[in-house]
């Protein structure tokens, strides 16, 4: 129900992986069927998938108490709890980020030995990929819960971009050892002592596209930051490429459309739906939060991207690294 | 002296602006003359420019005691001193940002009730202009500073972008009032109050370039991650362009090269060389921070800005406003 599309976005892409995955979808019913019939797909009552209804959906505006008061018997809270007795193995929603974090926090608990979860997300480099968290869990943290944070972003790296000895870096204004905040300095103490972790310094957010590290921690509003002006320019591009292929005379669109593969290649790149799909690390189960904008193919990306974690057997190896 | 490409950079970036300012150069005038000779334009000698020799470069490995205590003989110190003396009108540099910041406040103090000086920036939205401040000056700021940030910028915006009414907005990782650390909400508290500034509440990166706000006010540690994190990705989705069209084929390149007004106009639009030149706001003269990777061509845009500030008489504008 969660997202700004609603059920129209999440029904049509489950129904893309049915595949690949068993299909619940929670949320209300007749807005699911109704759904289906506008993307002109079949009825999940058709058999592709189980519905369980429900016609409560929490959101952002509810606030955080009526959230876990409530939030139980909402879409979410229902997926949730499905996930905790087992009978699902991963729960995706676009609903807003604090309802996703602190729902799933109070119906799971975390894992041993994490004392915050942390929202963890790859991101396509001009190398290859790199991980970064903490986006936006916690808005303040301590050095403890950052290295926490690195530990298990190693993990996710190795596990799902297959990089096998990830390096581990600090997101900071400079890379100098005495620069930014005292939390950043401890913290790389922390992780400098750490034999587990091959930790590298300091990165500055100019430097993450280059693939200096393949793992990057960071605090949550400073990565929530980070995050959300990685995500505007992408837009702003996206609309520059745009605007000049409009603004682009009759004649000069007609020789665009024979390059079709070179501008759609422009268009891909520079594309953040083929990265939706943010990881909650140091839950007991796989819970993936889709950007709220998402489209229906971009919420495809986090389905296959919680399938992919649940076959990794992620939370079983991200508990072993928490220890 | 200062940036990557040093004199070969800004010296052939102050010959293209010679027909609009008197251009002295502050540096080893034997590295500047040399530097003319590549660059195959006419040396200084020729009276284009005046040269003041100084063979003493600060730079960020110096560390900031070293850098007050010896650089009032470096290239920086001297070019300060002139302005300082009314000598010269602007002072650009494409140095380590640290030292032409502590150098500046140490040679030429502040404007009368502002404290701590800001950098601020112009970037393009996908409507118009924006004005952003503090981008790296300061790493703790209070919350009157932050308002001060804001009067400045709202100058700086009217006088050099033509936006007559600013709207003001604190950057954030949310719109929602209770958002974000407690300095943010007693910064927006006497945003409310001043009359003078058109306060719209919180902005978060991913709206900036939207341009929801005219002048966006942040702390200088989260200021300086927004900005590079808007340059490093700026910088990828420039490296996915270059990438598709080294990966098309030969006949698509001859076509591609029939369209490029089409290609530059998108280059262009990614290219962040036009909106190069900060300014450092609260100073009693105009001093112009370049990127330190500046091309000659981005050079001569913090040259032309600097030239537009003093136009515009903006210190005196500004000291006006922070009265």
């Amino acid at each position: 129900m969660g997202g700004d599309g609603g059920p129209a976005v999440t029904t049509s892409a489950a129904y893309a992986v049915r595949d690949h995955a068993t299909v619940s979808l929670f949320g209300d019913r007749r807005a699911i069927q109704q759904a289906a019939v506008a993307a002109g797909i079949p009825s999940p009552d058709a058999g592709w998938a189980s519905v369980v209804h429900s016609d409560l959906a929490v959101s952002a505006d509810d606030g955080l108490r009526r959230i876990l008061r409530q939030g139980a018997a909402s879409s979410l809270g229902l997926a949730l709890q499905q996930l905790r007795n087992d009978q699902v193995d991963a729960v995706i929603s676009a609903g807003d980020t604090a309802a996703v974090m602190s729902l799933s926090r109070h119906l799971l608990g975390t894992l041993n030995g994490v004392a915050r979860p942390a929202i963890a997300r790859e991101f396509l480099g001009k190398q290859g990929p790199f991980w970064m968290a903490d986006l936006g869990a916690n808005v303040s943290c301590t050095a403890d819960q950052l290295h926490a944070f690195g530990r298990q972003l190693v993990v996710a790296a190795r596990m799902l971009s297959g990089i096998d000895a990830p390096r581990c870096a600090l997101l900071n204004i400079g890379v100098e050892q005495g620069k930014g905040p005292e939390l950043l300095r401890r913290t790389a103490q922390l992780l400098d002592a750490d034999a587990e972790t091959d930790f590298i310094g300091y990165v500055e957010p100019s430097e993450l596209f280059e693939n200096r590290a393949d793992v990057v921690i960071c605090e949550g509003f400073v990565g929530n930051i980070a995050l959300k002006s990685i995500e505007g320019t992408a837009s702003m591009a996206r609309h520059m490429v745009r605007r000049e292929i409009a603004q682009s005379s009759l004649l000069q669109r007609m020789v665009l459309g024979m390059l079709r593969p070179v501008v759609e290649g422009i268009r891909h790149g520079l594309d953040t739906d083929r990265y939706n799909g943010a990881q909650l690390l140091g839950l007991p189960g796989v819970v993936v939060k889709s950007h709220g904008s998402a489209t229906s193919r971009a919420f495809e990306f986090a389905l296959r991207r919680a399938i992919e974690c649940v076959d990794q057997a992620l939370p079983e190896r991200l508990a072993a690294a928490a220890r």
